[in-house]
């Protein structure tokens, strides 16, 4: 194989007419198949069916100080559930409020918070005639959708193979006041699957923002969603990292066990320092009298602790794994060579990446959806929907079978193809 | 007995000696008693615990259209979990979301969407420069501090036998855009246990509110909570009601099940018109991406339908009932003759609430204190805390077993006693 921008025209034309009979022979199969939705498979679910047993009739509902889960109260959530989370993110379990099903639920609720009341003091947001965040693209299309939906301006920075680019946003955060905060999914991230360099965490850490309520939004949603156990990546702790860079207030941490349970059942928590937690409680014990204390017990009893998490990833990440290295060994064998796009080969999470030769991505979305494959929305991993070089594609491997998923990487694979050869015969025009 | 003020001043001085020693006597005992919060005793939680054994590793946890309950989806509630709440509000299921575990969340959540968006592309209220709400008094303390934390100016409007004095609320509605909404709790009202008539809600659903997103609030709270199976209040059905009226778009109601199954891992819904809920869509699905449907399927098969929920709530009127009468006949034995005050008997709900003579409400509560009997502190069922007669004593018959619970009343009644006489001893100087 050569790379199709060294093939001449009429190379080009004859891989096109063999690329096309192929791509018709799919459409005539009638094909649903859907790479869009980061959900877990049925299989995975069925992993945590047991959580189902530890709290019934026979169970004492009562958690460890004696609080009976069932009836009103705690706030903050149950001590043992604070450690239990508090062991997954590396926190304090004293830094840590549990919270419902949502993490999303969480950031909502924050942004609405600093809209109404402010952080920590400083003026409500929407008493200002500006607010803007910094978005790391591509990203989490449910982070950008909060920021458009309260009217925040978001300001595009480039993800890099060590995280955003952090000369940018250094520069940014210290000359404009209006910047309030930054979108981070740290490790693993969506959707390509980076995880921060220790070096990013600690320019992180020591940035000298122009408003005193800027905060790091550190939604660490993929933190033990490791697909190798020794092969993993490391992501610096950073609550703690900001403390030794006295600047301990200026991170929120957000996780849940929507990925590790059940999505839509589980545990949502914030992790922050002393003084965040005592302005977000403020907010707090006026919107609730407390979150799902029987289902914080049920986590607690079926996990038991870190190492009931450890453990249990692990089968996630087996029915996991295959799905990632096909797709991965897909793209080494079949496009690499062809120098038609990139990707980065993550080591957990829940999505790869794939960019296509500039201008291509719409293209390729379209034509797989055309063959039977729902791709997520080309522009979606970006502020506005708007991928500026329409080359972002997200894949995401969990939910289909392995089965149902190869052929799906076959198909985007002669969609890209296409798609690029398209490209590249247009450029020669 | 003979009325306090009808008595002499010698008499009362021998009066309050007698129960002076009755009240050191008391003291003396070192007791712990708690009338002060709205929880459901032990034996009522005890009445669910079968929830827990309807979904375990063994039972499909898919709803009836086939939806994984597991996974991530379904915003706005399981169609069966609609019908089950629906049928407990008299709404159709296609008026409802179903949230989280808390009613009290969605109604703050309520509020700040129209601080931050607005009602129903009405100006967000951040940007008036003042809002008002509505509160009958007295009410719902929890109410008043959603309000109050959004720095919206609470008026009060006195409770009448029949609800709240409707002549002042169509006054202040027709007269004032400011006065955005008003707090209701209709049925079995917090904390009188007094219903609306059906000439109230008559004069709800025919206002003719200034502000065009004046919006009730009426917090169904205890729609099911009765204490009796055929005496049972009956309010009329607002939805309806309004749309009778051509006022469709004007009620937000609010019920949960957190006081029928477990408080804190219940249900909560809001059913509005089809336009209020197609503006709450509009947040909502950036808010969260759904709510825990597996608690939904648990709550649908426990209680299988409307009549299970019947059935159960006979059960904890079973629990409810002897406290409330013993509370009741209390009163009428000890107090009634001596003209120091006045309750309402409710016929279901949470609360009785004794009115005490002008200005000896915190006296009172001081006093039981000192005897070990913590009430719900003087003034809580006014928004900003503040009673002006100061006479309102919220009393919570749930929590204490019944046993605690006659010698708490015994204890407050000498209390209300002694008070009354202070009172009208210093009147006479």
């Amino acid at each position: 194989m050569q790379p199709y921008r060294e093939m001449s025209k009429e190379e080009l034309l004859k891989e096109k007419e063999k690329l096309e009979a192929e791509y018709r022979k799919y459409q005539h199969r009638g094909l649903q198949l859907d790479m869009s939705r980061g959900k877990p498979s049925q299989d995975q679910l069925d992993l945590s069916m047991e959580m189902m047993d530890v709290l019934t009739s026979d169970h004492d509902l009562s958690c460890d100080d004696g609080t009976d889960c069932r009836n009103y109260g705690v706030l903050d959530g149950l001590p043992e559930a604070k450690v239990l989370l508090g062991d997954m993110i590396e926190c304090n379990p004293d830094n840590i409020i549990i919270f419902g099903n949502s993490s999303l639920n969480i950031m909502y609720d924050t942004i609405s918070r600093s809209m109404t009341h402010g952080v920590m003091g400083n003026t409500p947001w929407c008493k200002l005639d500006k607010v803007k965040f910094l978005c790391p693209v591509p990203g989490y299309d449910r982070h950008f959708a909060i920021t458009e939906y309260f009217g925040i301006e978001m300001i595009n920075v480039p993800m890099l193979s060590t995280g955003p680019d952090m000369d940018l946003i250094e520069k940014l955060v210290s000359e404009d006041e209006a910047i309030k905060g930054i979108w981070c999914v740290p490790k693993y991230s969506n959707p390509q699957g980076i995880t921060y360099s220790d070096e990013t965490v600690r320019r992180f850490a020591r940035l000298k923002p122009a408003a005193k309520d800027f905060r790091i939004y550190w939604d660490n949603a993929y933190c033990v969603h490791h697909l190798y156990d020794i092969n993993q990546d490391h992501l610096i702790e950073i609550l703690a990292e900001c403390k030794r860079a006295g600047n301990p207030d200026m991170v929120y941490k957000f996780c849940s066990t929507s990925k590790i349970s059940f999505p839509g059942s589980g545990l949502a928590a914030i992790a922050a320092s002393a003084n965040n937690l005592e302005d977000i409680k403020k907010q707090l014990c006026v919107q609730t009298i407390g979150h799902d204390k029987v289902n914080q017990l049920r986590h607690v009893r079926f996990f038991k602790d870190i190492y009931g998490i450890t453990e249990h990833m692990k089968k996630h990440a087996e029915s996991l794994r295959p799905k990632f290295e096909m797709i991965l060994d897909t793209f080494e064998r079949e496009l690499k060579e062809l120098e038609v796009g990139s990707w980065y080969c993550p080591k957990g999470g829940y999505f790869i990446t794939y960019e296509t030769l500039e201008g291509c991505a719409k293209n390729v979305v379209a034509r797989a959806k055309k063959a039977g494959v729902v791709m997520t929305p080309a522009g979606a991993p970006f502020p506005y929907g708007k991928d500026p070089k329409d080359s972002v594609i997200r894949i995401s491997p969990s939910y289909p079978s392995l089965e149902d998923l190869t052929l799906a990487t076959k198909i985007f694979v002669v969609c890209v193809k296409l798609s690029s050869i398209d490209k590249l015969l247009k450029a020669e025009v």
